[in-house]
């Protein structure tokens, strides 16, 4: 299970205060009662899903394999993409060497050099094609779709490509399912009352990290078991609600969340992150603004500014509990590097070292306030724990800020702007 | 070359008021009289390095494509490695399969499972290897290298592995040159006047860029190009001189710059600027916190909080004129996803509507300070103006902040502390 510090962030009778308005916002969430209640299908779902739904993902993923396909191209911007390279990369890691079936993100951009060298990536492969989108009319992933679609129908035939183009959509709605339905393309679910940042648990997620060969019932299980804990309406008992108030309490003085990860492949959970933090809280003039690095690697680089510059952010550490694999410092005779020190030691520990030492130069010599979270492992189950602690945290601080967690107007603003722009018929 | 737009950041008459005090500063400069000037180095060094230099790193690379290797582990951290990874990035793109020799980065974490995949990933190629640092001693690549060393001798033999690593170090000192001695190892310069984070254009970044396929002449002839203007103690003239000072007008009320790329192949320049701005300037309390951004992409992510959350930060977006390649938007009879009145359009275009549509919505809706920087490609010539510029800037930025840019010493606080905790021995 997650373990939350906060001893170098707020005190504990700060946080107590907060103690009558988190049951009250805790137990309007449980029943249903608070603003945007609507798109509260989330913190259920994992209870929810019908396992004839997981067979169906399975199933789906296991006879691509077996039909060779190499490559699946999942085509969807913000939670349509950024939920699965999370949890793939947190588990497999940023070389694709471990996915069964290795993922491409397409539809996120529209750089025409980047989608370019997508598809000359994509055309030497045996590619599959899942779009991910609730309406299907989102300018990115409808361009890229389009083009996918060509090269693979170019490819293998418009009457075999059908097999191999899945739909993730709106079960009732949309012109997506229109397509779909229209070229008989199997399709997968987005329920109804989940928004695209709290969608890495259904289908959405779900599919393409079962092609990449994760277990999505450890995932699911995860979800669960943190789902007994993250759905108390308690403060002394709920870890994410505590988290919750401790960056309010944070907020009031500092704008800046910095969350940093000791190990690489987090930096796709990062990305994550950030979107569920910014589209949910960054409203109404209000929020904190997400950033995030990578220990030690920007230690050399953001490091400098956080140690001794202007003081406007606060740190919440992620480390890992269990590393997937260990190693020992080699021994060197002739130790011209000065490296023997170490030898003794592995690497992961020299990591864990290399944390305390720095959160010790940046609490006390730079009076940076420090949240620390540690989780057990990169694995299946820890991913579902992650997503449920921070989904429930920020919803839990958007409503302390009096703000709805799940719409996301300044979004619409440059689509509309953009629409117009680009002579969009009514 | 480079355009700057001010106009939706600050007024020329403010930027005026500093007229005198960059002509002064940027005279400094050049005479080398300015605090830290026994690092100016980087400033001339594209004029000064000598064509054997750049023909000893050619050729070295042209050996090793001769030799059919196919992997060139690059070992180092911050300035060593974010540089190059820029170029080659922005460049190629960021799947590997235009480089000659795929590059891969390793001793930039300690992290042990990070670490274990590249070895993994490594073992299984013709791979050489090339070991960045200034002395030799930094803990991450120090580690990384003693587990990669032994990798290849394993692989290869003692004695054929001394003829596949390289040492790129200070060209008189440090354990680094001493290993590289007594191992009979090829060599490569960091010249003692050349910090890490202005070294790209030496040896550091010259020789993977070599072997990644880049054409290195060129980048050093779009960096002396700019040179001829960026070294200008003039305002008028000098654009790099004029962003900085746009950008310290700025902080004066916002501490935080989002620079904004809307290539995905610039996602590790931006890293590459988020260490030069940050270590140069974030000092003394003072200075911007850097932090990017990939539009549209992360329009919907950061996108909500930059429009209508707290107001924090300022915008430097940058463009480019010309894509590497450019696609139409695909008809499509049925039309059923609403996107042919896209199908005159490409996506070059569209991306540069994208962009106007979201400035005119972050400007004029949300009062957000807006820098506009376009640039001519994604090529060689480019890449040399582009760190030539910024280097430039931040060194003007830096000395109108007052602080010294050319030292870290924050990042030497972390150090001290790890290593007393690691017990590393006086």
């Amino acid at each position: 299970m997650i373990k939350l510090n906060l001893k170098n962030a707020v005190t504990n009778s700060a946080i107590n205060k907060f103690k009558k308005n988190v049951e009250i916002i805790g137990n309007r969430i449980e029943n249903l009662e608070s603003e945007g209640f609507e798109w509260l299908g989330w913190k259920d779902f994992p209870e929810n899903i019908h396992p004839r739904e997981i067979g169906d993902i399975n199933q789906t993923a296991k006879r691509l394999l077996k039909q060779n396909v190499e490559l699946l191209v999942v085509i969807g911007i913000g939670g349509s993409f950024a939920g699965t390279k999370a949890g793939i990369e947190m588990i497999q890691g940023e070389y694709p060497n471990k996915q069964k079936i290795e993922i491409m993100y397409v539809g996120e951009s529209i750089s025409s050099s980047n989608i370019h060298q997508k598809i000359v990536y994509a055309e030497e492969k045996n590619f599959a094609i899942n779009v991910i989108s609730k309406s299907g009319t989102t300018t990115e992933p409808a361009i890229a779709f389009r083009l996918f679609k060509k090269l693979l129908e170019d490819k293998i035939g418009i009457y075999n490509s059908t097999k191999f183009i899945f739909i993730t959509t709106d079960p009732t709605k949309g012109s997506l399912l229109k397509i779909a339905q229209e070229n008989k393309y199997k399709t997968f679910t987005i329920p109804s009352n989940i928004g695209g940042r709290f969608s890495v648990l259904t289908a959405v997620g779900l599919f393409p990290m079962a092609c990449a060969g994760l277990n999505i019932e450890k995932i699911l299980e995860g979800a669960k078991k943190a789902n007994e804990i993250y759905k108390l309406a308690n403060i002394d008992k709920n870890q994410a609600y505590r988290y919750a108030v401790a960056r309010i309490i944070l907020n009031k003085t500092l704008n800046v969340e910095l969350m940093v990860q000791y190990e690489p492949q987090m930096k796709a959970f990062n990305e994550w992150w950030k979107q569920l933090s910014a589209e949910s809280e960054g409203k109404n003039q209000r929020g904190i603004f997400p950033t995030s690095a990578i220990f030690s690697t920007d230690l050399h680089s953001l490091g400098q500014f956080i140690q001794e510059g202007k003081k406007i952010l606060f740190e919440t550490i992620m480390t890992v509990k269990e590393p997937d694999v260990d190693i020992n410092v080699l021994k060197n005779e002739k130790n011209l590097d000065n490296l023997n020190y170490l030898s003794n030691k592995s690497i992961h520990e020299i990591n864990k070292i290399a944390f305390n030492a720095t959160t010790d130069a940046h609490v006390k010599v730079a009076k940076i306030p420090n949240i620390h979270i540690e989780f057990d492992k990169m694995n299946e189950e820890s991913f579902g724990e992650i997503v449920m602690f921070f989904e429930r945290a920020v919803t839990m601080s958007a409503y302390l800020l009096k703000v709805n967690p799940f719409n996301q107007p300044g979004v619409e603003i440059y689509k509309q702007n953009m629409f117009k722009a680009l002579g969009k018929p009514e």
